[in-house]
């Protein structure tokens, strides 16, 4: 049975609007609808606050990776450069998945399961494969949303492995879809205004879940493997092949400054953007279009071992043309960090050391001196830098200047 | 019997001044002095025509390597970056070896040899030994030409193997001294302002003379391997050695573009600059001090196989602290010229693309596709901005702006 709640909305094209739900079936026009078909046998509760949505012109940023590879870091830094925190919606499910700041709502498409935790052991399916998910219902909500329309997205518990009540989700400035699949429906993908996959090599994944399973919970290094080995066919599957999609890629390697490095403390980190892609200006390296390493250390920059490198230059990834910037080894000091900075162009930065600012700002989250927190923030700014295009392009409005 | 001859010089602080040669035994003011010690038994001609002098400000350029290396080339484009082409003096000995422009001129260390062919016969030395060579005389008159002391400087005879009379060589605003020993006598070393050692690979110097001794003079294989290989120990004692104490070395080599090239048409040419030298700035790419390659084709720049790759960083030469700007491949078209040229800093140019104008211009030159011929032409520039900078330096006057 189809559950569905319809707004009955004042003024979409508004900033703001008020509406009252009210209980009724699933209707045909859905720039005014909401709706939250359930397909497990969870029970469900209803919002009951009074909403208010924005103007239809939500900006849909799609963030595709493995469980814990460092989606929740991304997204903390990427609200960050909008400006203020990201926190759970105030007052609701203290498990939802959701972080909302003042312009940025980020929902985890887990919530998207249509399989609970038993559900999936009963039908032997992992939460990678695409019928442990609900495609039409992700698909349908993301469109209500970049349409101006709130929508009552359901729960996965994580804690519980339950599908909990739904939780309203109103149309934000940005909204970010992050999990597993947001490029694995074409339907949801043609609603991405921008699209990016974390893509974490093997070596790195198996390095990073010793130090989380292993360290911090106690697992043992065969429960781990055994672990890595199970999902590898239904990663393979149904998650690696959305990279192709993907207007930037992260890929995270193991070094290669350091000769047989093992430890996965050091990492080569590639940023691959894909060119021609609406809004988007990928960043380069001192002469755009041809091809860099650059090794920053040297007579006006000392950097202890084993350094820092950078490469850059133009690529073809699944047949797409792409530029490709990679940074190998760490920062251990600021002036490195504004140092590599102030030689990019194209970052997309609102002022001098923006880059340098954000990073320092969250030095104590996971890669801040390395590739991955160092390009994340890129993409942020690139993400910042997109949505101010889109706006102005809708308003017409002329905008604010960026830096090269 | 030592014959010399003296002038006396009227004004030795003027930009010019007259004077008459007059025989005597040789002085001891060498101030006043060009002297020519006759150590042959060939007979020698005086020259009858009245001289003028410059001002005793005549910098000293040493230009070092092996015969049939390019020098002459060089000295070309060096003289022509000084406007003017250089000839040959008028009146003069058909068969002297030195080049006269406006501004500078060159002379062969040759004409400095103290044995002729059939001497060094006789006595079993090559042209590279020491022993072949006056280092006095060498030294005496270079001293007296930086001093704006006119001097009467033996000709080594390259057609008959003789010595023959003297020349008269006046100061020059640029005195070029090019030949196999500008830098092996610790007191003519001194005398340079600026030092450049041509150092061709083996392998490069083998593919040149099989060009030229074999397909232009007819020589077989064998003799070529032979003459070189006869060459090499006096070379590897008295040549080589001089580059550690060069300003600046052109290193030719081959390709590493083409795998297992043995072809030696495709060059990789290093400029390796020595840091902290008056008056010369090293050439940098992009970002100065650290180590970048550049592979300038791509999607601005399209390039034909084997392509265009630059290098540039800090490194150790001798001990001492150098920068290094490697060429590797060759120029197809203009646009590739102005290209790279417009991404090299501190060429010391005067305007923009006048290192491509310098290469256009002589595009028959040898070495105008390649980086022999682009290093060359950028030494020149360098030549010039140092010159001018110790010009500057005496007068007190403000130095024209060159464009980094």
């Amino acid at each position: 049975m189809a559950v569905s709640t319809v707004y009955t909305v004042q003024s979409l094209n508004s900033t703001c609007s008020i509406s009252k739900p009210t209980k009724t079936h699933l209707g045909f026009n859905q720039k005014q609808l909401v709706f939250f078909k359930k397909t497990t046998t969870t029970t469900t509760r209803r919002p009951t606050t009074v909403i208010t949505c924005s103007a239809g012109d939500t900006v849909v940023i799609g963030l595709a990776a493995d469980s814990g590879c460092g989606k929740s870091t991304f997204m903390r830094r990427l609200t960050s450069v909008f400006g203020g925190a990201a926190e759970p919606p105030k007052g609701g499910n203290p498990d939802s998945n959701t972080l909302i700041s003042d312009t940025t709502t980020v929902i985890c498409l887990d919530d998207y399961h249509s399989l609970d935790r038993t559900g999936r052991k009963e039908k032997g399916v992992t939460a990678l494969d695409p019928r442990a998910n609900n495609f039409d219902l992700m698909y349908e909500q993301v469109k209500a949303i970049k349409s101006g329309v709130p929508v009552e997205k359901p729960i996965y518990n994580h804690v519980t492995g339950l599908i909990d009540p739904p939780e309203l989700i109103k149309p934000p400035k940005i909204f970010v879809i992050e999990g597993l699949h947001p490029m694995y429906d074409a339907r949801v993908r043609e609603l991405l205004d921008f699209s990016i996959y974390l893509d974490i090599s093997n070596e790195v994944k198996f390095a990073w879940k010793i130090q989380r399973d292993m360290a911090e919970r106690g697992h043992s290094l065969e429960s781990i493997k055994a672990s890595i080995e199970a999902r590898k066919p239904d990663f393979d599957a149904y998650i690696d092949p959305q990279k192709q999609y993907a207007d930037a890629v992260i890929e995270v390697l193991p070094t290669q400054l350091i000769p047989d490095d093992n430890e996965g403390k050091v990492l080569r980190v590639r940023l691959i953007m894909k060119e021609g892609v609406k809004y988007f200006n990928p960043v380069y390296l001192f002469d755009e279009g041809s091809t860099i390493s650059w090794i920053p250390c040297g007579r006006k920059l000392t950097c202890s071992y084993p350094g820092i490198k950078f490469s850059y230059g133009p690529e073809t990834y699944f047949g797409h043309e792409v530029s490709v910037l990679e940074m190998d080894g760490q920062f251990d000091r600021l002036d490195e960090l504004i140092y590599v900075e102030s030689h990019l162009s194209n970052l997309s930065s609102k002022f001098y050391g923006e880059v340098t600012q954000q990073m320092l700002k969250h030095a104590d989250f996971p890669g801040s001196n390395n590739g991955t927190g160092f390009f994340q923030t890129i993409v942020g700014l690139k993400i910042r830098d997109l949505f101010e295009q889109i706006v102005a392009s809708k308003t017409g409005a002329p905008l604010e200047a960026t830096k090269a």
